[in-house]
């Protein structure tokens, strides 16, 4: 941003811009405005990376719009989360679209070939706690993460998890997701040896209080490295384990 | 009420009241009650202002006697919030209704030319939130105002918001509507200089806890000048914010 | 801060200032960093406004330097609030400052001249909401309103407040500043023309929760034209009413 | 039942009843064992009360059951309270049952000649209030009080409520029915001179979190005089208003 | 109200009074203005009752100005709660006061003999809990109730409970004071025939949250006829009990 | 689990197993992988007990699945908690199963005859609390347990309780399931000798926050001896009471 | 109960016992009024057991005399929980008294020889926990059982846990203690054959809410045989993990 | 792991270690069991890692045996968090420490040269915050990492934060330490590229309930690649930094 600020203000100086016309491009140049959404065009352009649309409470005629919107501005690749299957079918009828029910996610372009430093493993409690692991998942593979699944391994039955070490132990980031007590995030970051991503899910009953029981254990965990999300937000999960596992790029 | 009282006691002692009537003109004058509701016709027949109905929780049947009451004493201009879709064509058999699904708002008589200080503006912090944001709009409008709306601004994507800092400088108050964590409230309390009103709305999920989130931000904003109103109270922040922007006929 | 922008804009394109320059200029210029602080000095360079200091969390030394940092730039008149007794000797070793132990309020400089529009009433259920209504009562003060005290009117008598319509009706801006049950703001919502500033205070005991039933008792207020500020904050309250009441300014 | 016991102990003493019989009298006579309920008999035997049965949670079979049960031990007057409509339709084909849709309330029998030692006035803060004073009112009607409604007089418009000092004052018992900010109870709390049963309601929305804010302002109401029961229990606090208001009985 | 209202009309009609006067007698009678407190002489002119002092929040020297104001209207039995010990010792220099630190209640005047229907018992759940009920039993006393104690007969021994069945069926009010899970409220509800008056108390630890336990079950009682008061309140349950103790004298 | 482990390393030690293949069968051999869920067949193979699928969140393809599976390994009796009716209808096709739609609990194979210490007592408080008593009853008979069932003795009408104190007496433990205060399972604490396993239901309305109460109440409990279970936690409760009542086995 | 009030009843019809005198037996017998307590004498009249004060709450003065009445009646065995290091002081000058400052117990009279089925294992999660852990340990130590200690267990480093399997599996009841996330109970859970008592400590910070975290999370459990007492009721686990140790004295 | 397993098993298989020894090995290698502690020597002896030792809750004698014993072992390098003034001078007596009193923060030996990928910035929202920001600062350099600190850049001066964007640009994590509203995380999120960590602190006071509102806040964060740690967990997120920005060791 400072350099492109910087730029603006070259061009300024050496009369290639007018002052009004450079504090219009500062304003209007990062989105486009649909007046009901304000559409990012800002990452994409700069690092040419994929764009996501968060889809819960955006009819389908919103979203079409913003997709397509995004696609004439060369944006190829567009991830949505939280789709419902009948907006999807909606959706699909003008831009085409891959769907996966389980984790309600939807997406314009392919997924790419994995580039980061190592895998991304995605485990969970149990099998309730698998449609948002999906979330996480397809997310990271969206991203460019190869991911692996280790499904239903909860504290109860501890020699399940137990016997899959080699997996903790090769992880580069592991996302925990896990409702009732939550207490996986905590045994698995006493284990691992890389950042811990715990997702509290909202999968329980009674005093799991709608996923608060899981998140609250995850946030007081014991163990090191392990940081917490939103109750259900596999998809935070999934973009910030890309980030992480994306991280040598930055030196 | 005082000069109302003094002229009835006046009246009293100058012999052209009874004592008695005097009683019950001060008990029965305010409203007409109609058993399940006591109308309101004191603040219309004190200051010829428009009067509001909140229509949740009560039937078209009632909502419609209440209307009929208020437009045989004068009242041409209502406001009714919380209007379900059915509920409004029901009414509109009866009455003449002007309707509008996103705020959920309906409204007898026109919409006046506004006559306020300065602008109303109302931002959202994301697409969904704009039900809401529609409810303060049209509030506002109904009151006299005139409204600018300044949509899906969140903090997340600065720019965005920074790029239209004409229209927070410009402003007279700032309806800020903002679910998930609310940030937008303390941000735009910090740009700009005039009264900012804070509606947390119940978009979001997980840890959002039904707006609990948006509100305990928006209460704890380290911004001076940010006041806030009921999760979901797109009313009561539009009818604040015309209050706040007719300031001036107060001196 | 448009207006500086296109004033630097300029400068660039006119050569009179190199583009680092003003790159630098749009950095460092609107506050002072003091590593543990950065004073903002943007306001009143900007508008000739009086500075504000949160006190808590913050040492006697720390706010020394801040106090010392705004006076060699010209700002004499600041207030400091959540100032202990202790806190305030010590600083008042150093630098003239007025002290109130009642609002734990302090201030360099004079209170000014009353100038807003009209009056700000400060009303309190009892007696045990007062240092928070005279937070409230001397910021206003000292953002130069006129402020009219009208404490322990509380709803259980309702005798006390309705005997006082005059001050109510007389109001530009109304604080309400209560606990418990926190009902008074609807009341005196109920009863006035002017936006009221609910203040819920953490007077109380049992259910009260330290404010919490007041603060909800308050969003919820059936009365129009009520907003709240966080439980115990005078201050923002006071602020806040300051800036309704001067609203005229704004045409 | 000291009574009761010493006269089976008598019974015993005298020979009159064997030891075991004795045993299981006072065991066995109190109630009837239906195995999904034990239908109190106690209660009416003793003081020739009518019955309640809470209709929630039971399906219409047991009910009858419950009801044919009661009826053959010479109970006629039986309340239910939580009866949907859909539920009252089936009893009616089997017992005979006077239902309100809205109070949600039926009863056999009927409704008896008030005896009380005055009037129980039921006074609500909104129209949407209503069903649950309805339960309250009706429910002191079936125990013998004479009542008095008192709808729509939220704080909001306090003339509203003070136009009618007369039935406040003459008041033996006041029920206060609100949802949102219940500060009605606070204020006739501090009007009346009698008990005040507060019943906060789940109405409202946002912060008002299914009641709890009025539940929390009733409670820490600021007027002597005022107790609290469940949010909704329109059912209790009709019940205790009856047996308040015929406490000379006790003498 | 309402006469007193009609007397003063009465005399403006006949000329007795100015409207003027007339207006301020109606602003003016019934409360003395401190500044800090607005002393409350409406009851106990009226009424002849005692009045009450909430002690929390007020200095000694606070508590003093305004015993010498009610004294110097007449008002000689005044009841002090929530007082400390050591502001108990510097009001007494100036103004004579029974003072007990148990209940932290002091009083100036004497007890009164009883005149009530019947008898107030005030049960606890424990030891702990009597301070609470102390507060509530003195209260009553100092209204002219007769109380009975009957203290720590919780419901894990419910023997101790049952054996004093006597004095539970004899009860004309019953307060029961506990913490914990408060469940005597129910037992005590189930068995007695009056009206029982709940005061959770914040005696506990873990889970019961502040009295938060004690609070909820007492609410959720599936006995008939209990209402609740705050935590803590036993002033509160007190002074209700004596109201509803001396019901007869409203018929 | 220590002897298991022995028994690989002597097998590796004298040469039966390689190093590898003891890595392996450590690892596969407690649970059998289907991807969605990893089935434990751990407990069965080491103890010859029954099996449990919690229903809730898994699809009835899901449950065959693992059905089978078991059912391959020699697991003839499984238990299928939170099932409901359709999916049960579902499963009933592929697989034998009896189902009982009270409690939603389903089985393969027969009921054992009862083996335990003594008599396991389920308690409820009322009618509605049933299904989740019968959850616990169930699944404590399908653990081979002799179950005595005491519906609708809760402590508002004490008399239905102490009427039944011989199955109180002459249990070996008991499972109290109460909603709304939870008193119940106090009262039960203080008269039985044995552990009460306490049961809050979701059974209630208002200030019931979905069991919240009743669960508090429960954990506050002053009887000795009781311990809690989540929130309409029917089956935990009926387990961990099959496992007490077997106590005897371990010495 | 039932074989007393038997005899009671046959001493009745053989003449042996008045009715008033059986009657005073029945109220007077379990236990000693001394107006601020009951003390229960019922249980070691009936049982032989050691009897239980509840420290907290209580002055030393009131539990000297709870003593003393319990010593004269022949009580020697008495357990006071919850007992500061000073009340203990004041104590044992009248009561000769075994104190514990880490757990805060004392005790009069000998630890017993152990008798139960077979070892109370007591686990915590970290060395913060032990003070808790020390009260359930002694608490069943002074209750006839064998108790082994694993402390500073938490599974974030799982091994440590991992490698005592030999105790958990030995183990007749476990009781884990642990705060911030609660995992060890499922984990242990998990693992073991035998019922798990999970006791929740209010060991943490931040959002461990002062136990409420490890609260949920245990309540939570997916382990079966867990089940829940009071946050910090180390002595309540301690005297269930007895009882259940003890259960084949049943049969 | 794995690994350490294999070569124990084929030190087995190879005769070189006994299978009771070999079991022993894998019991109790990793730790040094001093009783109410089990020091962990596993990450340091395989990773050659610094330990850590959380202070809160353990006595000073108690740490400096778990220091003794460390060191014994080889560990020279150790942090002691939450470590208060007085318990440090303790330690020092023994062990040679340097203590840091506003992270209360104590470590043996040096810190390392920075040898991450690139720079780990921490921002607070005020200066209120530092305490917090210098834990997560002071554990990210004992872990080799250069830390660059950005106080006092709270949102509601927001060109504070902006002014330094060459900071947010060019950090390789950052951490977010703000109390109140914690917008900061939002903000800061939504301009940075990398790993965002929110630590909420329990700075503010009435409705910011020691943190869960900036905790709240946080999770709920719109913007991508947060995560957050628990209320004022300065350690846990100064740990994660360290680790994510040593991430690219592990390819």
């Amino acid at each position: 941003m400072k350099t492109e600020m910087k730029t603006i203000l070259e061009d300024v100086r050496d009369g290639r811009v007018s002052v009004d016309d450079a504090l219009l491009k500062l304003k209007m140049q990062p989105f486009e405005d649909l007046g009901f959404a304000k559409v990012d065009l800002h990452r994409p352009v700069r690092q040419g990376q994929p764009e996501v649309i968060y889809g819960a409470g955006k009819t389908p005629e919103q979203m079409v719009k913003i997709l397509e919107t995004m696609m004439q501005k060369g944006q190829d690749r567009v991830l949505l989360t939280r789709l419902g299957e009948e907006a999807a079918e909606k959706i699909r009828v003008k831009v085409p679209l891959t769907y996966d029910p389980v984790s309600r996610i939807g997406y314009t372009g392919n997924l790419p070939t994995p580039d980061g430093i190592g895998k991304v493993v995605v485990a969970t409690g149990g099998t309730s706690d698998i449609p948002v692991a999906e979330e996480a998942a397809l997310t990271a593979s969206f991203f460019g993460n190869e991911t692996v699944r280790l499904y239903d391994v909860g504290v109860a039955g501890l020699h399940r998890l137990l016997s899959r070490m080699d997996v903790i132990m090769g992880a580069s980031v592991i996302i925990v997701v896990a409702g009732m007590e939550g207490a996986l995030a905590s045994v698995v970051g006493g284990l691992a040896d890389c950042p811990v991503i715990a997702v509290p899910t909202s999968v329980g009953y009674g005093a799991s209080f709608g996923g608060l029981s899981a998140l609250l254990s995850m946030l007081n965990s014991c163990a090191s490295g392990v940081s917490v999300v939103n109750i259900d937000n596999g998809f935070g999960a999934g973009y910030l384990a890309g980030m992480i596992n994306h991280m040598e790029a930055k030196k």
